[in-house]
């Protein structure tokens, strides 16, 4: 197989860039799974879910909420320190969540799992790290069993708006992107999602195609994205890298960091980011 | 008032123009609504809707759905001529939609209706097409009576993604973009939605802001979305007003239709678009 591994996650775990992500749950971040999710589970007790690069683990320890009576989700990472902090999440939430979910580190170029293994395989802002999308979709419709589906999700960095205006936003989209891009990542991943599952084998008529969001404008939700884009501007890898790579300078990230304190504080603050979603049905 | 008066719609009415319209419901293009709208008539079944710039009126008439049993929506617009055509349109879906809706022109900066005389007040792809969309804000919320809501979407020009990736699609959203601000229109709607409801007087803790897409994928979608942009491009008021301004030549043209063309016939094609979504609830 001559498909570049990658064994680390880009952008790495420090607090700046896992902080946002511990935001995440099914109900932000999967709605279109639910339907399928619910409608496999009322078959099958004792439906069988992957939950591919599932990082902090917040939205695998949401989905079982929408699991069946003797349902199971097993969650993979690349990082064993990862799945460390997901496992504490999880048990923080309890028995009910945490006896459901088992953990094990896993590539997903090379899933250690038999054909049709799962009912269910997901994965969240998984493929736009990755190199080779198409391979890693292969791979996980393998084990992915006949009526079952696999449910994808991924952003798209061309699709990012900000209001009130500031060249600064858009500076940091440009340098989000570039680093993205520098560290093997995909900036497409959005509207490319079909064209991977279409290269992976999946034929058109099994696929639902997609658009999901997230909007950041209410209080609390400024508060939660723009400290969270700001300690990345002032801890982050994106940092190091955009130095590293000269996309950026000390002043720049100074005026960066001030367009985000100015962004959380305007009443009118809006911004938009749009991911490609889809379902393809296995057959 | 000094606002300048939009007493035309810019796009017109050519077929080319209003048939993509036409594929518009509620179900498709108003889902922020539908809670709210719920809600409101489950404690009131005399529910009293307001539906601004109705054009084609293919929402209007697929509101009537989710109304209680004596609710009714006033459907206005600029033009007599599209009026007449959401009335046929509402009329062809039988008396069940038909009874409960009327029509009557009406300028959005001057609605000829007493303060409160609606219960919910909605308006779809309407403020991108006007020149002072906060004063038109404003307007709709004096209508709006209280513990009612205003319910908003408009599109953002720059929020489209096309794939696979095509130049000449990317000139025909930038054609799109020029001819809809020459006409008088606001390109950037869809993130500017907030701003414009705080301007009109809303205070930001009565105000749900979100976003919402547009998927075409589905090989019937691609048809229907590609199909009616080549119209535009052979016979449209792009078309006329794009040579009028000097922004597109015959060749451009084109090339920009035969693009459409192979997206329309591309197994992985995909196209999103991201729309402001806004509820006010007034008090």
């Amino acid at each position: 197989m001559t498909t570049p591994k990658v064994e680390v996650y880009g952008p790495g775990y420090h607090p700046s860039q896992t902080k946002h992500h511990e935001w995440r749950t099914v109900e932000n971040s999967a709605t279109h799974l639910l339907p399928h999710l619910e409608r496999l589970g009322r078959a099958n007790p004792r439906l069988r879910v992957l939950d591919v690069g599932a990082g902090s683990g917040t939205i695998t320890a949401s989905l079982t909420r929408y699991l069946p009576s003797e349902g199971t989700i097993l969650a993979t990472d690349v990082s064993d320190d990862i799945l460390d902090r997901a496992r504490t999440h999880a048990e923080a939430q309890g028995p009910d969540v945490s006896r459901r979910i088992s953990f094990q580190r896993a590539s997903v170029y090379e899933l250690p799992f038999p054909d049709g293994a799962f009912d269910v395989v997901h994965a969240h802002q998984v493929l736009c790290h990755l190199a080779s999308p198409a391979e890693a979709v292969r791979e996980m419709l393998r084990v992915c069993a006949p009526g079952g589906v696999m449910s994808l999700r991924e952003t798209d960095m061309g699709m990012w708006c900000f209001w009130p205006a500031r060249e600064e936003l858009e500076q940091f989209r440009q340098l989000t992107t570039d680093v993205l891009v520098a560290n093997g990542g995909q900036a497409e991943g959005g509207r490319r999602l079909l064209s991977w599952v279409l290269q992976a084998g999946a034929e058109r008529a099994d696929v639902e195609a997609g658009f999901g969001t997230y909007c950041y404008s209410a209080p609390q939700d400024r508060r939660t994205w723009g400290g969270s884009m700001i300690d990345r501007l002032r801890t982050g890898q994106m940092r190091d890298k955009g130095f590293e790579l000269g996309l950026v300078t000390e002043r720049g990230i100074e005026e960066m960091i001030r367009a985000w304190e100015d962004w959380m504080a305007a009443d009118d603050a809006t911004m938009g980011i749009m991911n490609g979603e889809v379902i393809v049905k296995k057959k």
